[in-house]
């Protein structure tokens, strides 16, 4: 196999270089043929490099950057005062073929407009989305959603093509020959559904492509019916934040349970090594990864305050999408299927 | 104080009459000055009150209706074709001025649609909204959401009507003297929020009734930083069922590791007690009833599968909202602050 090559934005996240040195350390001893470019402060990275008494070979190697993008930065004022960002560095590796992917735990906004900005949309695709895998009860199965935040006041034909692109992913990265499509909608009988959701499945009946298979509701979404769920980025962003509300709730709870007694307390002892295998399956560096898709590029954002496994993750997700050709893919399922559909 | 009188939909629900029976005759014990009219199949309604050795008394009369709307009736058909539903007859003794308030564990649609077709809107109000309080990990207290579900493509003017209907409702049945009114909304900076939400924000900032704290993000819901959160009913229902959702999921992974051996299984047992505290504390009923709000008259939406003592929780809700003249404090404020607030 050739040799992947992909960037990595290591100042960015919560702990910048701490956690994507060690990380890329790691991804390079389960590769043969992945080679890493450390995106940052020289000086950093060489002293963070020594920690793991390594340093620059043909596999693992440095490119400077100057700038951090802030976690808190606004995507317009880094996209115009960034350009020696690690984050802006890393993407332009990408767009000048350098790098096949890039991978950043930076600041979510400003990745994305920084990467639609260099590396610019597939033809055919108006808006990149945020895709990511989720858990379900149903065994291993997984639940790709999308859109998680990128757009709002997403129109018909985005939702389309966030089925489309979702749909070319989870049948290249997952393996599943005819994924499942379904669409986020609300229960209630005759509204069921906005306008868009509504003109969204006529569209996905009306396609030969797409394994559409209707309406999914919000508390259907980790039962494992679909492999693909669409939205519009508002309501996808709330249902995710929604859900990491929930299990602390619940986490909150059963802590307060457990702590009411000496005699709880006992029981909590007891179930520790269960509430840690609870916490390991909902364990996000499990899911660690999400897409921006739709780009002529791989981009892959990690959670900003992942840990080293949980980063070495998001590589993992960068590799497949490279081996898998996830933009090629896309491009050619547009070109091939997006305008008949859309003329219907 | 003078008696208040409210009317059940005996039939509604999964469960009907064998459900709503004995919560009527529970609420009866808890409140002096109660009285129930039951609505429904006079024969069913004796049989199931026989069974408790009861009858009707000054207190808890029958009301015949001959029909029963189905769960999953489509909410036109039910308002054309179910005109003697023991729903729509409930609904009507609210109407009539027999009944301070209505409750009903039917389908939320058909409700929706007759309650809005029988008793109005309340002047200034739009369109009625479906709100619930939901738990927090802040101690006692709650927060309610609105709306959670009557309205999709809902307007600039209907989110600052939530918050109003929110605020006056929160402010009335819970004792919260400026409850702190938050508008969900998702985090990524500069697309922060669709343009309904944008627009929302300046109007409610300008408010001199509300207290507008500012946006909440979908992971905030549950930590109790707002009394009320305003949304759209697509995003409100989406956020709703993901919470159910994402707490079965916990619940399945946490079965799944006490089963995995004795020892585990050992100490599920220890920790039952537990457990069931847990599920208690997070137990529908506790929260059961949910408000139509916005309507000439007071609704309550009991759960489809509530049991006696969540059914009996949603007639809770209607008392305080009957004794706290919910709807006229809603009239009073709207009169007097929707207008001067829209016109900037």
């Amino acid at each position: 196999m050739t040799a992947i090559t992909i960037a990595l934005d290591a100042m960015g996240g919560d702990n910048g270089a701490s956690v994507v040195v060690p990380a890329a350390l790691h991804s390079l001893t389960q590769y043969d043929s992945l080679n890493l470019i450390l995106v940052g402060d020289r000086e950093v990275l060489t002293r963070e490099l020594a920690k793991y008494h390594a340093k620059e070979t043909d596999r693992l190697t440095v490119h400077h950057a100057s700038q951090v993008v802030g976690m808190d930065e606004l995507p317009s004022l880094a996209l115009r005062n960034k350009k020696d960002s690690s984050m802006r560095v890393a993407i332009n590796l990408v767009k000048t073929g350098k790098a096949k992917a890039c991978v950043s735990a930076g600041n979510t906004g400003a990745l994305m407009a920084t990467a639609r900005f260099v590396l610019k949309t597939l033809p055919g695709i108006d808006r990149p989305a945020i895709i990511t895998a989720l858990p379900t009860s149903n065994g291993d199965k997984m639940v790709r959603m999308l859109d998680l935040g990128a757009n709002v006041d997403t129109g018909v034909e985005h939702l389309y093509q966030f089925a489309v692109m979702g749909s070319v992913l989870t049948s290249a990265v997952d393996n599943i020959k005819n994924p499942r499509v379904g669409l986020l909608n609300i229960g209630s009988e005759e509204i069921k559904g906005n306008e868009q959701v509504k003109k969204a499945a006529q569209i996905l009946l009306n396609s030969s492509f797409i394994n559409y298979i209707g309406y999914v509701e919000g508390d259907e979404i980790y039962k494992g019916v679909a492999d693909v769920i669409v939205c519009d980025g508002f309501v996808g962003n709330v249902a995710l934040k929604v859900t990491e509300g929930a299990v602390k709730l619940v986490v909150h709870y059963m802590k307060q349970a457990f702590n009411r007694s000496w005699l709880t307390r006992l029981s909590g002892l007891a179930a520790l090594s269960v509430l840690k295998s609870l916490g390991k399956q909902m364990d996000p560096s499990r899911y660690n990864g999400a897409s921006l898709i739709g780009l002529q590029g791989t981009v892959i954002k990690s959670h900003g305050s992942a840990n080293k496994l949980a980063f070495a993750h998001a590589i993992d997700e960068a590799v497949v999408e490279v081996k898998k050709n996830v933009p090629e893919r896309i491009h050619s399922q547009v070109g091939a299927l997006l305008l008949p559909a859309m003329a219907k």
